[in-house]
């Protein structure tokens, strides 16, 4: 590092400035007050780490810090949360100068400033790689959290935008130019995840039953919310909106998608949240398949059933 | 790793488990979910890093859990707030074993059973080294925060407890056996801080006007109160308590010892903090210098004044 520990503190204080009436105590002392909320208290942590979630050598540090953000802004919106307050505890290698921390912060400042949080606090460390830890605070309604485990049999399944961008964005990526537009846009899915923060309360007035975020692939993340539930389900994957430059197997297990995939308690209830997202944030929302008393099954166009196998992303596999 | 991730979360869970009442939705959903306080939140985030803080040739896994969460509450205590909720993001790096793993959440669980507050959510990913970063809640009424920056000339500079001992505890871990029981007491101090909680709120009851807990040393801890108040101070070095097993150096600037450094507005007060800690806590709180209008000195017992040189842990020195 080429400044001090305190010079790096100071600077990103500034980056970091203008963070609302209601942060009481912002970076600089041994923890950030806020005024407390009316609702209930949503918690999230999530880390991006060198060499597994990201490469300096591939990604910008504004789009990573952009990232880190936006995987936990996901989490919150996937409990059908608003976010209020960010922390990051970062961990930097002795190769990072104080240029390339500063652009991770004006990335995360660039998430914040756009989903209407503020990053309070937060804490350097020295290690041998790059860690970004980030927690986010969310604000619900007093009993209007959307679980994992609320799903019924009969309830219509549904998922956000489309699936496998970001997977063959990091695929694409790495292949190298020339790219195609598709290609382009599936690269920015991947580098700038868009989490549906906005979405999230849609589907939850219109009476979500269950609701979780894509983050380790469809088929794994939809037998999270059978486990959670106690249920089956019969997935259609014909139905699986796919990205224009995604593959099948990424569509149904890539993961990093981010898009938010829910139960809802009628075909009428989920045509309702599907115009009003399309008006207000002309987000698609596709009905994919049902769930079902038991059974992990999938269901092709003649109507057979097949076990469904849940391919994704294990972080220990 | 020996598991699955899901099955490690699932077993993580059982070690959680019995959160309370206010715990609305516990770790294993998108994000947690617990009752909103009727105070101002607090929130700190700090990661422990393998080869920086710790070593696990060195300590045991239930040490690091212990300690990773106890230096958080140091944080919260720092700002006269009480803690509430916990979380964890781990990265783990191959070589590590689930055994290790739910021994780590183990030693968190003693930490927060023992400070009265729950871990409440986490998150798992993997990398080349182990790295515990935590993130802290803590409630506060509102208002009553107590923060770095009200030091006034003429406040009396007061310390929990003696310092030097986890700097000492960790030179004489290294060195090896045979021990003293002065120097196990500093070994242990080293390997389980002990962070002031119950004594925070009691100095902000008697009017502290600024409160930073010594992680990083002393006299860099207290140059820090003093930038932030924008006032000098005047350290008589002889005064300051020092651990049995400690060098002068190691009281003055050893760092980790999380004892809470305050300022108050008269020697009355301070006086009638003491007998306070003394009587419910049986924790020492020893008088160390006036806050001045400028200047940043010692006092030798002469009288005479010297620059007072702030030593201490630069975390990228």
């Amino acid at each position: 590092m080429d400044i001090s520990e305190d010079e790096l503190i100071t600077a990103i204080g500034r980056v970091l400035s203008g963070t609302g009436p209601d942060v009481l105590v912002p970076v600089g002392d041994d923890a950030a007050v806020v005024r407390g909320g009316t609702g209930d208290l949503v918690l999230t942590t999530d880390a991006l780490v060198e060499g597994t979630h990201f490469d300096r050598t591939m990604s910008t540090p504004r789009d990573i810090g952009y990232k880190a953000i936006a995987v936990s802004l996901s989490d919150i919106a996937a409990m059908a949360g608003s976010p209020r307050y960010a922390l990051c505890a970062l961990t930097l290698s002795g190769d990072v100068d104080a240029g390339w921390t500063m652009e991770l912060f004006g990335g995360m400042r660039e998430a914040t400033d756009e989903f209407a949080c503020a990053l309070v606090g937060g804490n350097l460390a020295r290690g041998s790689e790059v860690t970004v830890a980030i927690t986010l605070t969310g604000e619900v309604a007093r009993g209007a959290v959307v679980r994992r485990s609320g799903a019924e049999p009969g309830d219509v399944v549904v998922v956000t935008g489309t699936l496998g961008g970001a997977a063959a964005g990091r695929r694409l990526a790495r292949r190298g130019a020339p790219w195609t537009e598709d290609e382009l846009h599936a690269i920015h899915r991947h580098e700038r995840p868009a989490p549906r923060v906005g979405e999230a309360p849609v589907l939850a007035r219109n009476g979500a039953t269950s609701m979780i975020d894509v983050s380790d692939g469809l088929t794994r993340d939809l037998v999270r919310i059978c486990e959670a539930s106690g249920v089956g389900v019969r997935l259609d994957p014909a139905k699986v909106p796919r990205h224009a430059a995604a593959a099948e197997g990424e569509a149904l297990g890539g993961g990093e998608d981010y898009e938010l995939l829910a139960t809802m308690p009628s075909a009428a209830a989920a045509a309702d949240a599907a115009g009003e997202l399309a008006d207000v944030f002309a987000t698609l929302l596709t009905p994919i398949g049902t769930i079902a008393v038991d059974g992990l099954q999938t269901i092709d166009d003649t109507g057979a059933t097949h076990p469904l196998e849940p391919s994704g992303w294990d972080h220990f596999a």
